[in-house]
């Protein structure tokens, strides 16, 4: 206890927890925060409870939203009968800033993981396929992660999708938008041959 | 806006301020907070708010602190005769990590600067003076940065504490621990040469 101070030592704890940060980091920003004009700590302070407390999950798509059903979820501008299944709110937010798509989302909220007792009924499955269900969807985008667990988890869907008729894809897999052959590793160019598309 | 939230975009513009974190990592934080269990992003905002609150500076060596004299300063156990002098609490706290020191600081928060207009009077140095005129401290270390700044006020200071007739010295500043030639930047092998002490 460098400060001799447990407030300093729950804010270094505090800042630990978050993604990215190691010990050093913590004791950076706590640092920074403790130094800073006061009104920085406390805008940060209240912008987290005040997110938490307004932020639930859509219970149409699953994505974090202020109201509910979200305001994808009920924009007449976006096309109404693509979907596209990711695993975390994060996945929706990287592909709508890639501003290539314009259907709908639904966020899993996990993949499946056998090991770590994960099946189809931890994740927002049964939503999902209750909302295929009633019509309207002609294409599923199964955008999860390509880790072991997100190809076994689209593998499962496309699977479970398929049986309702509806078209199910995979988004693309391969080298990076300029990124040269030289910085990707092998699964990647094996993957980039594999996914090769005629010019 | 991608989730249309003013609360989460709040959020992630207050993260934005934070050092080392840019819209990518503000974003990752943003998201991460809100997909974590409440409890997480509740202990950080509680922890930010608490920590602001409890700390002040101590009224003796200007370092932060809960109780006012510090703990440090009013520690039997430190040789109250040594004075490290440093720009920010930071630089307290990590030579506090090192191990090597147990005398006194002091914290100028900040370093001369002409052009941004900080000269002595905006920093804790009036305070510094004081504490020598009341006599007890035989050596002063100045621990300032290795910046241009950082340089100019330890020979500022250097000439100031002098005139008292305290032992006023520098740390050491060459090649970090660890670290070969080959990592180290002309500027630093310079004051390697310089600084050498006999075997």
């Amino acid at each position: 206890m460098i400060f001799d101070s447990p407030a300093v030592e729950r804010l270094i704890e505090a800042f630990r927890r978050l993604p990215g940060v190691g010990k050093r980091s913590a004791e950076r920003l706590t640092m920074h925060v403790l130094t800073a004009p006061p009104e920085e700590a406390q805008a940060l302070s209240e912008a987290l409870a005040d997110a938490r407390t307004r932020i639930r999950t859509c219970s149409t798509c699953c994505n974090l939203t202020e109201t509910d059903p979200c305001r994808q979820c009920t924009d007449p501008r976006r096309d109404h009968t693509t979907l596209c299944v990711v695993e975390r709110p994060s996945g929706a937010m990287i592909i709508e800033k890639g501003g290539a798509y314009s259907g709908l989302y639904h966020v899993l909220h996990g993949v499946l993981n056998p090991l770590e007792g994960i099946g189809p009924s931890e994740l927002r499955m049964d939503r999902l396929m209750k909302r295929l269900d009633c019509g309207g969807i002609r294409e599923v985008i199964i955008a999860t992660n390509a880790t072991a667990e997100g190809e076994a988890t689209a593998l499962y869907l496309s699977r479970q999708i398929g049986k309702l008729g509806i078209r199910v894809t995979r988004i693309a897999h391969g080298v990076p938008m300029g990124g040269g052959l030289e910085f990707a590793d092998d699964a990647t160019v094996s993957r980039a041959i594999q996914g090769r598309t005629p010019l």
